[in-house]
Formats: structure tokens, sequence, C-alpha cells
């Protein structure tokens, strides 16, 4: 399952990771702990009974935003689902399929799948960056994820670019995310047009604040060149981060993925060249920077085949 | 063994960490490969001697400086002892003692001694950052040493603090060295001093480019104010720097060691500061921040554990 402020999704997922078959619901908006729950449990209890007509069905595994504590597979204060606040979401999965039920971090879930079952097969080690309305993170190593000594591991968003860069809702300054989400991206458009920096792109009406992401994207291919210049400004930031990142912990992989990946050939040029300045030899020539290949679905495969990790042996 | 630019030392090392003997000699300047190979080969034969009236000697572990190649024990372009250049170190303490010999990035050993017989004692992750003429590390994760796919992880000083910051030796700019080593401590006080932000030092004489870290250090003992602001500044960086570095990793602890982490009570205020505004929670709250207590010869006791664990079982 992978659990969002924006949909609640449910999949059958076989053991190598492929989907079997999948649905999703939109988030109820504004609903309280037993109507989530109840919507959760709902969408559970469809995948369960689809998966037991096509084989032997082993464990639940979801992932929600956190923090939360993969180990007892309680959610604490998640900022897209109020109503899951506190919530024992492994226990309330256990309860309404009676399947073993794990618990993960959604951006560790997303990285996870990505290791196992995409761009990052194959790899030992590999640091993957969620690039989305935030920008999140998942780090493997020697296999393993890296949930860290206390749940934040991968906290790659709020890594520090900048220390007097603009405030982050984290109540630090200057963090990635601030610079290399898809808002940061259409900010950076939106403030480049509106200064003068450039003109405003011809066939466009409206008030520039009502662009987003697919804006963005559709104006770079028509070549519009303060879109161009906001995703090479995204991709130096990109650089510059996973330049410290591959210093710090030398993968064999780096992996994008979220949406703002879709738009990577506008922005993977820029990152490349900042980022050969930045790592360390040898790492520099031998890491490996990919887009990710599941896309959404990245976030149910790696709960799926996480849970069955964690499954103790029979 | 450890084997730096300045001094070549080798020590007997029981399991537990406990340095039972030790030696050393200058690096001979200048010497090449027969010269180096032979000094090195000399105080490896003494220390094993002194083992053999103790014990029982199993292994002879080495840390130099990189790059190199633990698995294979070759050591390619160490920059502080050019007559090391491609040789296969662990081949040759091999041949001088006739025991098994491993070696391993110097920074790496020094991190491993403080997790398992100094301040990390106890913890199942840790971050080392070793402050000295340069700015290096070490990264422990569930027990393992982290050595990276290409063998450069923990280049911990190569971590962007300001992409626009002053040239690095690595080739890049505003890395973490070129703000938290010993030498841009002591420039920046000397700088503020000549561009008369602070007045020079009652009782110096002679010029201010002849200080070093030692003479900061006695100045803020006597309340310089220059020293005491360029060692707040030191901590403000780290406390940066270090507040990226448990965003990703989540270690339980943080060692500080190297020549600089001698003088952590004028600069340990202000990185816990800027660390306190960085990092995630609970994290934030939680890791600890320590000095190592191992001092210079964490290197030593690091690389004869991490020997002994390399050890093929009898």
């Amino acid at each position: 399952m992978d659990l969002g402020g924006t949909n609640l999704r449910s999949a059958v997922v076989d053991a190598g990771g492929g989907i079997l078959w999948k649905t999703g619901i939109p988030t109820p908006p504004e609903a309280d702990r037993e109507e989530v729950v109840a919507a959760i449990a709902g969408i559970c209890r469809e995948a369960v009974s689809r998966a037991r007509d096509l084989g032997d069905v082993r464990a639940v595994g979801a992932g929600a935003a956190g923090p939360l504590d993969a180990g007892s597979g309680v959610v604490f204060t998640p900022p897209n689902i109020p109503g899951l606040r506190n919530v024992a979401l492994a226990a309330e999965l256990d309860r309404a399929v009676s399947l073993p039920a794990f618990v993960e971090n959604d951006a560790n879930a997303a990285a996870y799948g990505e290791y196992r079952a995409g761009a990052g097969r194959g790899a030992e080690s590999l640091v993957v960056l969620t690039l989305g309305t935030g920008v999140g993170g998942g780090i493997v190593l020697g296999g393993e994820l890296l949930r860290g000594a206390h749940g934040t591991a991968a906290e790659i968003g709020h890594m520090v670019l900048d220390p007097t860069g603009p405030p982050c809702g984290c109540g630090s300054r200057g963090c990635l995310e601030q610079y290399a989400s898809a808002p940061a991206a259409v900010r950076r458009w939106h403030r480049s047009v509106e200064d003068g920096t450039f003109p405003p792109p011809a066939d466009w009406s409206g008030p520039l604040e009502g662009a987003d992401a697919a804006d963005l994207y559709r104006l770079a291919q028509a070549g519009d060149p303060a879109a161009l210049a906001a995703f090479a400004e995204t991709g130096r930031c990109l650089g510059e981060a996973i330049g410290s990142l591959v210093n710090v912990l030398d993968p064999e992989t780096v992996v994008l993925t979220g949406g703002l990946a879709g738009a990577a050939e506008f922005f993977l040029p820029a990152l490349e060249k900042t980022f050969a300045s930045r790592a360390v030899s040898p790492a520099r020539e031998k890491v490996r920077i990919l887009t990710g290949t599941l896309g959404g679905d990245a976030g149910l495969v790696g709960a799926a085949l996480l849970a069955l990790e964690r499954l103790p042996p029979a």
C-alpha cells in the first residue's frame, strides 16, 4: 500500500516486484481517524482478496509519510493525512486482513522499490532522491535500507545547500528542498519572469502564479528561456547536493524519482556538470546517476518487498 | 601501524583496543620507495617482536592516507608519503613479518578505533570527523565501517558548505575543509585582525602569519576576541555540516577528533547551537556529539582492531 495525502493505493505485488493488480481511491479530505482507517482497511481487503485469487498471500506492506516507527508500525504525526496521527497502522492492517503487516516511511519504501525492481536493480548500494512537492530520499547500503538510529536517516531534502538561504518548513534555512522541489523550480521561473530577467512566455494567458511543474515542463519543451534557466538552476543545486552525498556515502548508483524527475532531460546536463566538479575521484567517474523506472509505483513495490523481507522465516 | 607524512608509528594493541607498547620514527623526507618500505618494515618487525614477548600475535593492520584499495592492500597516490605510490603495502608487511596484514584508509582506521575503544564505544553507528590539517572522516553503520562502492566514502571534508566559497585542493569550491580545518581557523583569525575587525593580540610579537592552531588555542584561553570569534565561526560551520550529516545518516553518535578537537571548548557551543537549528527531530535531541578519547592513537587502535576483524576465522 502507498498512503499519501492525495491518494490511498493498494496493489498485489509478486516476489520479484511485479505489480499484478492495483487500485486507489482519493484520500478522504479532513477525515477523522475512524474514516481514514476504514478507507485504508477497505482497499487493503480488496487487494488481499484479489491476491488470494492469484496465489499465496504472505504479508502486507504499507508506505506512509513519517515520522513513524517502522519497528512497531505506529505513525506519529503525518503531515499529509492528519487522521493517521498516532495510529498503530500495522496492527490495524493486521486486524483487517489477518496477515503480518509492516509499515515503512514512504520515501524509504520508494527507494527500496527502485533498488530491488527498478533503476537500482543489481546495485549493492544506492541513494534515491524523490523530487516532488518536497525533496525526500532513501538510502540502501550493502543491500539494507538505512533507517538510522532514530528513524530519520535519508532526510536528504534537509541537507544544507546555503546556510543563509530561504527559510524551510523544517525550521532551518537553505535546505535542498528549497532549491530542488517542483514548487522551487516553478518559483524560480516565476521570479525570473517577474523581475524582468526573462520575457513572459508568448502564449501565456492568466496569472503567472497559477503555473505548476507540468506547465514548466511544457514551457521548457517549447524552448521558453526562463523555464530552461529554472531547470538548469535546479540541476546545478542537485549536482551540489548529490556531490556531497556521493562524497559521504560513495554509492554505486544515484536514482532520481518523483514528479520532477520526469523533466530530467532539462536539468540533468547541469546536474552532471556540477556533480563532476564536486565529487571526489574515482566515485566522480564511476557513480551512475539514473532516473527511476517505477515512477509513482516505486512505493507500492518497495513496501511489498520490504514486508516480504521483514517476514520471519517460516 | 599508522603511516603519516610526519611520523611512521607502530604499536602492540590487544583485542580490546588497549595499547601495550608503541614506537615511532620521523617519516624519512623525500625517501624513495625502497627506503620508505624498509623503514616501515623495520618498525613493524620491532612491534611484532615486542608483541611476541607479550603473547600470541594474530595480524598486522596499517592505516595510511588514501586513495588506496583496502581489499588488496595497495596504496595508490598518497599525498603525504610519495614513496608509497602504488606500493602493495599489505604484501610488503606480510613479507616483512610473515603475518596476515591489512591496510585501511587512515581516517577510517581512526573512526573504527573511536567506535570500538573510544568515545563511540557502545554505539551501533557513528560518524567521526577528524579536524586537523584537513578535515577527514569515517562512518560506522550497524557495526560496519562504510568504505563505499569505490573506496571513497566518508570524504566528509569535501561536503559543500557554500557553492560559491573559496577553492579547495580537491578541485571544487567551498568544501567543509576550507572552513573547519586547523589552518582555516587560523586563517580566519589572521584575516579578522588584519582587516581591523579585531585588534591584534596585546602580547603578540612577530608576524601574524607565523601563528598556528596551538597559538590560536592559547590566545582563546587568554580571552583574545579574534581567536574566540574564529573558533565560534569554526563551530558554526561544523554545526551546519554535522546537521546535514545527521539528516542523511542519523547516527547514534558524532565524534570529533584530530588536533583541532582539543580546542572543542571554544567551538562546541556555537556548533551545538547551529546543529540544533539544522538537524531534524528526534535525531536533533538524541544524537550525542562528543570529542574523541583516543587522541592521536585512534588510528593505531583502529587499524589493529580492523585487522583482527578481517582475519579469516581460524
